[in-house]
């Protein structure tokens, strides 16, 4: 890299924090999936906000992009480098501070993990909200950038809700900053709201302060077989108003589940399969486990449902759902869309883009999974040469058709790029670009992610980057 | 008004809907409070966002500016005109669409009220997360212009976390509508929760898809006498942690209580006062009576506690709390604010308003009640003149040296912005006007609210517009 930029980096970072050599950034430039990578100018080490805002400046002058950084355990390739960019790496920005233990509020920076700052406010009998399986590597900053989701959304809703004070560094340097945590603020427009869920494209995020839920140390999970997605959903809606405290209703089916027990050493939850599988979890500060059985009784047949309370056996019921991810990975290279269905179209959705996929590619391996709470399903897809897109728009397209969102949880990054005006309006898009300009004029945060600054020539569609 | 645009106005609206005869403005052009008012040009009713669209296009042309306008029952001032605007009615977008008893979703009209959507969704079992006392005249597309929060955030959040589908019709005339209703859609900024609490300086919202709550028919409510504010906030905590379903934490005082024993037929609630009064509302499909007693049993003493859970009970218990605001507007004319402290810091504000309350105004007397789950405390004060800005400033100042914020959930408006930069930095106001120019470049949207479009040259505070 130039040595004077080099130079002006140290000087703000440290020399130990400015990297460029080929091993070292090698990490950083590619993604978790292995799918997206792209080489890096540099890969440099801010530990606070001015520090961010000191190489923001720097790589503006300098005419350098930058791409932020988390735990890089994102799906859709927004958090690696495309075309030389600058790596702006969070993790140092791992300080949790001002935890109120009594309200249940934290200040946390972008770098603590979620595991991490699980275990920390776990020993004082409070809870994150937003749990998800890349724990151990997800960052907090970039949890927030995303606007993560996971498996309790149902009950607590994904980041962005957790979100009550955030500190972030505009392109320009300038520093918001606002971490007293207040329930309710309305005095203007909702900044750290649109940061959540912006993919680093319009600040970079440094701390946050979060609301927390009280522990719910008492848990109660059952797993169903069911005839059909739809005898599912109907068992949720009668859980969800009969039951309270529900914070996890999954979905799989037997082709998931049959990956599972091939890979892992599970038995059978059942003598029998079943077209469809549903698991609940509820959980408060008094044993569910009662109103959740009074719940199913009416809705469930007593042959195909457990109940489990223990922690071992809940576990165990878990590992039916938490371990497709890895199964499916020990199978082959999936392809991996997520999607959300409008509640009344989710049913039909499922043998729908089954047919679409087997008219599109005989070959594709469909493994469906979710959560049925939020109409969201994770559609992977094995069989299919990485570089193939056609069974994605096929089922995207679908998507589309019915009322539904192409990216859930994942978010747009480059992945999704090519389908977003699917479900985005030409309207909507020219309004996030009027924002991302006005935020970011010299485009240099994150670029070509989500959307690029200019539209595409007509007709001209990109495809998404790749390895 | 000058013919040529009421023609080209009554060519979109048909001329039933644009008045401008005074005795008609009259009402459009004050607002509840009676404090704030302004000429204005004329009121136009559009009956869709289509014939927004065409409003706002034609007001953009001709240089007009455009209020628009819910149930006005706001109290800052923001929902009625200042200098001439157009007032834009959106009262006759009355439409409740698509209910989905399954899921519990509903596409509402910006005009519709709270009170009727309650009525309808309530008799299928469904209710809406978000409930205030104007419930009657306030428009769900004010409510989620301001981003309304009311008695039940602790539980189901403000009107931002209910929307998952807007329809909006920008300055340009572009419409946003995206109102499939899905819970999960990470696919670029969410242009839905940056308009909710934009009081109309963004775009105009038509309709939204909220998701709503299951009826919780099961209701328990506790009134305590309380030795402090610090005591009642610990009961609280003891509370959320302990018992399910806590979705209402009011506090008030004796000052506030003798307004309301003296202006309504109410007995007295206990045979002696108390130096703090907290009104617990606990709700579930099951009876929470005996997990709120439970939770309150080590923390409460049973003498100075009043449980209820039959309707005409939990009733009187709540007109202790709900009775003050017309009990204060009774006694005088009172100035409003609005607060929310950090949690750690409501209990020593309370003293510390009164005492500074004291110094600036010995004739003021403040009745200070609110929601204490959320810090949110409403600060209203009698033996002012209504044109006497210094207690409010007083107050506005201690709240932002506690770190808390100038308003909760009543918004900027206009009556609070010469202190909005008391808790929004300059970095906060730059970023809220780069996204307020590239939304609304000619400025005709609600002008003046929030914040100016132009900074004001430097030592100059603008005063709150008044009557």
């Amino acid at each position: 890299m130039d040595p004077d930029l080099r130079r002006r980096l140290e000087a703000v970072v440290g020399a130990a924090h400015v990297l460029d050599d080929p091993d070292t950034r090698a990490s950083y430039e590619t993604d978790w999936t292995r799918r997206f990578s792209g080489p890096a100018a540099c890969v440099v080490r801010p530990a606070s906000a001015a520090e961010v805002a000191g190489v923001l400046q720097i790589c503006r002058a300098a005419g350098i992009a930058v791409v932020p950084q988390g735990g890089n355990t994102g799906l859709v390739g927004g958090s690696v480098p495309r075309a030389g960019e600058a790596v702006l790496s969070l993790r140092r920005l791992d300080a949790i501070e001002d935890f109120d233990e009594v309200a249940g509020e934290v200040t946390v920076g972008a770098g603590v993990t979620l595991e991490r700052l699980q275990e920390h406010v776990r020993a004082a009998g409070w809870d994150v909200g937003v749990d998800l399986a890349s724990r151990a590597s997800a960052t907090i900053g970039g949890m927030v950038a995303t606007n993560a989701g996971g498996v309790r959304v149902i009950r607590f809703g994904p980041m962005r809700h957790q979100l009550i004070g955030i500190e972030a560094v505009l392109a320009d340097g300038a520093i918001l900053r606002r971490l007293p945590g207040l329930l309710k603020d309305n005095t203007g427009y909702d900044l750290p709201g649109l940061l959540a869920g912006s993919e680093g494209t319009l600040a970079v995020i440094t701390r946050v302060r979060l609301r927390l839920v009280p522990l719910r140390p008492a848990r109660a999970v059952a797993l169903l077989g069911l005839p059909s997605l739809d005898a599912a959903l109907q068992v949720v809606r009668a859980v969800r108003r009969a039951a309270p405290g529900l914070e996890a209703a999954e979905v799989f089916f037997p082709e998931g589940l049959d990956l599972v027990l091939r890979h892992t050493h599970l038995a059978p939850p059942f003598p029998r399969p079943y077209p469809c599988y549903l698991l609940l979890e509820c959980a408060g500060p008094a044993d569910p486990a009662p109103a959740l059985a009074a719940a199913l009784e009416p809705v469930a047949d007593p042959a195909a449902t457990l109940l489990a309370t223990d922690r071992a056996d809940r576990d165990r019921l878990w590992a039916c759902r938490e371990r497709h991810t890895e199964a499916i990975s020990a199978e082959g290279i999936p392809h991996k869309l997520d999607v959300t269905l409008p509640a009344d179209r989710l049913a039909a959705f499922e043998p729908a883009v089954r047919a679409r996929l087997a008219a599109v590619r005989p070959a594709a391996r469909p493994i469906l999974f979710g959560h049925a709470g939020d109409g969201n399903l994770h559609v992977n897809i094995l069989g299919l040469d990485p570089d193939d897109d056609a069974a994605d728009g096929a089922v995207l397209e679908l998507v589309a058709s019915f009322g539904g969102s192409i990216s859930a949880e994942h978010g747009i990054g480059i992945a999704k790029k090519p389908w977003l005006s699917l479900t985005r309006s030409p309207a909507d898009i020219s309004a996030m670009r009027a924002i991302k300009r006005a935020l970011d004029p010299a485009g240099i945060l994150n670029p070509g992610v989500i959307f690029d600054l200019e539209p595409p020539a007509p007709g001209v569609a990109e495809p998404p980057g790749r390895v």
